[in-house]
């Protein structure tokens, strides 16, 4: 099995040759270079992407200043599903970070696969209600937090982040500028 | 058609009587008490619940501390889909805020109607996909403004609220103090 998405699902339910080979056919792996803009403020969402190696950054464009909303990194869905269930454009920025390698997810493949196999569909509905849960729950809680406990967290939680993201994106997740960022840094290493 | 939930499903697709029935025997429609609680932390959701009249408020307790992440009014689905969709205990209290009329969509029941008929499966998770696409996005937006640009978003966003609700819960859903809200409140009426 070399798709992401088929061993997903297989751990969760145990898939035939052929539902494999639908599953791979479906979901081609694509990898986009840094900088590669996979969706854009003004177009309609088609795809979702499943991270396997890189990092997806979505922002948005205020007055000419980059308000970095989420990354996306192994394992992480990237998608604008509001744009994508209901065809209204994006309002969001969805760019390759770094080199990303990405399982994508057409909406009209995906609704065909469900037609075709309609228990995935029921699978996959669970599962996105789980992640949708963990996500609005993860958004809360992280914006309660000071810019400081917010550097903290992501220290803990996402190590990983911190050390490929350039600084100024970094800030701009955090809402504060590079420079708050730099203090808040030395500050921790003091400690 | 009494049920909120068969008016919605029928605006999508023509419901036959039988399913108009089914859908009305599955989700019956409840009126809690001021104050009831429909989930508290420790115990796994089972419902959630499609608000027809009323308000229900999301918080946490930290240290004895209400933090108050979202309030549901007419419209709104309130649940914790994390607790939902994996079982786990949940985190949150959901309290009506005041007398509370609501569709309860039991996770079982809707398994359930799914099975019976597979075309409500699709029209729900499209419409889930879409409803937390626009949820995300409005918790960015709201999270990335001041407190004084919150408050006026629920002024013009959500003006029922704002009368409805106690100020100090009003207060910690904005991230402040109820004298800080106070201030903000006579600055905005001076304007």
């Amino acid at each position: 099995m070399t798709n992401i998405l088929a061993e997903q699902l297989n751990s969760i339910t145990k898939l035939s040759e052929e539902e494999v080979l639908s599953i791979e056919e479906s979901f081609p792996i694509k990898t986009f270079k840094k900088g590669a803009i996979l969706l854009q403020p003004g177009k309609v969402a088609r795809d979702s992407y499943l991270v396997i190696k890189g990092c997806i950054r979505k922002y948005t464009l205020e007055d000419g200043d980059e308000n970095t909303l989420d990354f996306f990194i192994e394992g992480d869905s990237a998608a604008d599903f509001n744009s994508l269930s209901s065809n209204k454009p994006s309002i969001f920025y969805f760019v390759c970070s770094e080199e990303t390698n990405v399982a994508v997810l057409n909406a009209e493949k995906e609704a065909m696969l469900y037609k075709k196999y309609p228990r995935f569909e029921t699978i996959c509905r669970v599962e996105f209600e789980k992640m949708m849960g963990e996500k609005i729950a993860g958004i809360e809680r992280f914006n309660a937090l000071s810019p400081e406990k917010k550097y903290l967290d992501l220290l803990k939680n996402k190590p990983k982040l911190i050390k490929r993201v350039p600084q100024y994106q970094l800030a701009s997740y955090l809402g504060i500028k590079p420079e708050t960022l730099s203090r808040i840094r030395k500050r921790i290493t003091q400690k």
